[in-house]
């Protein structure tokens, strides 16, 4: 456990790396029944003839992984991940059951808020990898960090 | 259940409504300690201070609940939404404990893929509001959509 980081004291082109995180076709199917249930991902459908071989996580339930590997690494120290929005999503390809993902970030640019004095807008690139090294997931992080002189 | 829609059965300009979803203090909680543990979300933090009355759904719980709502809108029939990308995704307002959102699609653009043939690729706006109407989440979609005639 690490300190709140500040916007002054992040600096443009900072990496860091997260763990990582497996995930199971039990997995899948789970958060696919509530939030994605479509065949290829809850691994059922009759007429779609998906079997457990074409099973694909939800892009949504590896966007949310990824958010708990980014919480877990904390690049912003204690400071909360708080996102405005994001920009360039990208599944260039899919998460299958057994997949190990991790992610890197690099802070792209840091600014002020013009309409809040005390905050500024991280822009944080965000990269996942299976252990192929194949990238699975990708985006741009729009963050709202306090600053420690407002 | 209606069967399934084409690219060529689909309009630019054609707009779809979702049904509701209401979120419970419970349903926030549940999915941030799974996918987005931090204070804000989880209503617990010693340091934070963070109290029920300002817990607030992860931007990813938002975005999963919204794709559940699209799912079964079936805005294409019974063609799955496959999703290659998202773009200018954001939050502008947090959903809350007891909120309910639905969703309002529109089709922004259609064009046939260059790299595979039979396949294009639709572009649709997404846009999610509470129940007082202000919006609480809106991207596009950059959804992959098979032809009738390839």
């Amino acid at each position: 456990m690490i300190g709140a980081r500040f916007l002054e004291d992040l600096s443009v082109g900072e990496k860091n790396i997260t763990s990582s995180v497996s995930v199971s076709a039990a997995d899948i199917v789970e958060f696919a029944k509530n939030y994605d249930p479509q065949p290829m991902h809850v691994g059922q459908g009759v007429n779609a003839g998906v079997d457990s071989d074409s099973l694909i996580a939800s892009g949504w339930h590896t966007a949310a992984l990824v958010m708990r590997l980014l919480v877990d690494s904390q690049p912003f120290g204690s400071t909360q991940l708080l996102g405005l929005g994001i920009d360039d999503l990208r599944w260039p390809k899919p998460v299958r059951p057994g997949d190990t993902i991790a992610a890197e970030t690099e802070i792209l640019s840091i600014r002020r808020s013009r309409s809040q004095q005390g905050y500024g807008i991280v822009r944080m690139r965000v990269t996942a990898r299976n252990q192929q090294g194949e990238i699975v997931y990708g985006m741009t992080s729009n963050l709202w960090v306090p600053c420690r002189n407002p």
